[in-house]
C-alpha cells in the first residue's frame, strides 16, 4: 500500500477536478494497458484504485458502465479477472494518446494560417478534424506542414504578434491551468526519486497526472509553440507533466501484483 | 485638326462611359503636365478639347471648376492664358499615377496575406491605404514584401486557389472592364503606326486611354498577378493599356502648338 507520505504528494492531484471514476479508469488502461493483448488482472486495478481513495464498490459501478459502453472487457482467468480494453477502447485511447503524450518539442517549429473557401460546417469540420484551431470564421491556424484539407489554402506564418498568441488561447480554461501548473508544480519539489517509490505508488502518480492533464488538454486543439504566449498556463503544465511522465516511467504490471502478493 | 480617319478609330473610346469634362481634364492634366513648372496653353487646351467633341463652352465651365476646387491655376500671358496642375493637383495626380501607369510586370509576383488584431474601423482604414485589399473581416492580401501596418501579421502566400481569386475580382466592374477591353481591342487593331498621327491626337488617344482606365482601376486597390484569374477583362485591359501608351508616348506640347500654328 501506498506509504502515508506518498499520499500526502498526491492528494493535491486527486482533489484537483471532479474526478469521475470510469474516466480515472480510462486513463490508467490508456497509460498502462493500451496496446493489443494487455490487460490489467483484477487485484492490481483494486489496489490502484483504492490507493486513488476510490471505493470498492464505485470500482464495480464503473467497470460495469466501461462495459456497457464497449470500452471494457473482463474475463475470468480461474479466481482472477483480468480486464483489457476493447478493440474501440485501444482506438479512442490510441486516437488520444499522440495529444495526451506529445513532449513540449513535438509541438516545437513554425505555424500557419489555413484560411477556407467559405464558411459551411463540412468545411470547418474538415479543418477541425486535421487538428487546426479557429480563430475566426474561414481562418485557422496550425503547425507548419500540416495537411491542408481541400477548399483551404495554407500560408506559413513567421514570428507571431503577441496579440494573436493571445487570442488562440482557450481563455476559458487558464484557471484549470493555473491550479493544475501549482499543483504540479509542488509535487515536482515534493516527490523522492523514481526509485523510492513503489511500483503500485508510480502506476497511481502517472495515472493522476496523465488523468488532469488529459481532462485539460483534450478540450482545445494543440497549437504549435510559436503560436502560445510565453506565461501560457497550459504551457507550463505541459513542460511539467512531460518531466514527470518521462522522470517517472510506466511501471510493470507484474511488479505491481508482486508488491501487493508479499505486501 | 485630327484626321477623319482618326476619329473613326477614338469614336468607341470617346463613347465609352459618363465623361465628365472636368475628370477627362484631370486625366489631361495628369498624362501630359504633371510635373512641377508644366503647364497647358490655353489654344492647345482647347484644341485638344475640342477634338475630343467637347465644346469650348463646356470647357470654360470645367475650368471654373477646376479652378475653384484647387485642381488647376490659369494665368494669362500676354493674350494666352497657361493652365497648370497647383501642388494639390499636383498631389493628388503623383498619388493616382503608380496606379494608372503601373506595367503589369510591376504586379508580377507573389502575394501576402494580412491578418489584422481586430475589426476596427481605424485599422481597417489603415490597411486599405497601404494598398492592400480586403477580403474579410481581418483579413487582406496584397503584393509581398508591402509595408505591414501596425496591429497586423502578413504571412507569403503560395500558389492562390482559384476560388480565392475568384472572391478577390471586383466583381461589379466586370462588365464595365469587358468593353473597354474590346474597345481596347478594335482600337490596337486599327491604329496606324505612332509616327503617322499627329501630336495633337497622340495627345487626344493617350487622354482617352488614360481616362477609361483611370475610371475603373481607381475604383479597386491593385491585386498582384498572382491573385488574379487567367481571363479577368480587367487584367487584359491592363496589357492592352500599358502597350499602347508605351507605344504612344507622351507628345510634345510644343509640337502640338506647332501643329496648331500651321494646320
Amino acid at each position: 500500500m501506498p506509504s502515508d507520505q506518498f499520499n500526502g504528494h498526491i492528494a493535491a492531484l486527486r482533489e484537483l477536478g471532479g474526478q469521475r471514476v470510469w474516466s480515472l479508469m480510462i486513463s490508467l488502461f490508456g497509460d498502462l494497458a493500451q496496446a493489443e493483448g494487455d490487460s490489467i488482472d483484477g487485484p492490481v486495478l483494486s489496489a490502484i484504485m483504492t490507493a486513488m481513495q476510490v471505493k470498492p464498490e464505485a470500482v464495480r459501478v464503473a467497470l460495469h458502465r466501461l462495459r456497457n459502453d464497449g470500452w471494457i472487457a473482463s474475463e475470468k482467468r480461474g479466481r482472477i479477472s483480468r480486464h483489457s480494453l476493447t478493440a474501440e477502447g485501444r482506438r479512442q485511447s490510441a486516437a488520444a494518446s499522440p495529444r495526451i503524450y506529445a513532449t513540449p518539442g513535438d509541438l516545437a517549429g513554425d505555424w500557419q494560417l489555413v484560411l477556407t473557401e467559405d464558411t459551411s460546417t463540412e468545411t470547418h469540420n474538415a479543418i477541425i478534424r486535421a487538428g487546426y484551431a479557429a480563430l475566426m470564421p474561414r481562418v485557422f491556424v496550425g503547425r507548419a506542414g500540416k495537411a491542408v484539407p481541400a477548399h483551404a489554402v495554407a500560408l506559413h506564418g513567421g514570428p507571431a504578434p503577441d496579440w494573436l498568441r493571445r487570442q488562440l488561447e482557450p481563455t476559458a480554461l487558464a484557471p484549470d491551468y493555473a491550479a493544475l501548473r501549482e499543483t504540479l508544480e509542488d509535487l515536482t519539489r515534493a516527490l523522492p526519486r523514481p526509485e523510492e517509490i513503489s511500483a503500485l505508488e508510480t502506476a497511481v502518480l502517472r495515472c493522476l497526472i496523465v488523468h488532469n492533464w488529459r481532462r485539460l488538454v483534450l478540450k482545445h486543439p494543440a497549437l504549435p509553440t510559436s503560436l502560445v504566449t510565453k506565461d501560457w498556463p497550459g504551457h507550463h503544465c505541459h513542460v511539467l507533466v512531460s518531466t514527470l511522465l518521462e522522470r517517472f516511467r510506466r511501471p510493470d504490471l507484474g511488479a505491481i501484483a508482486a508488491e501487493i502478493a508479499s505486501p
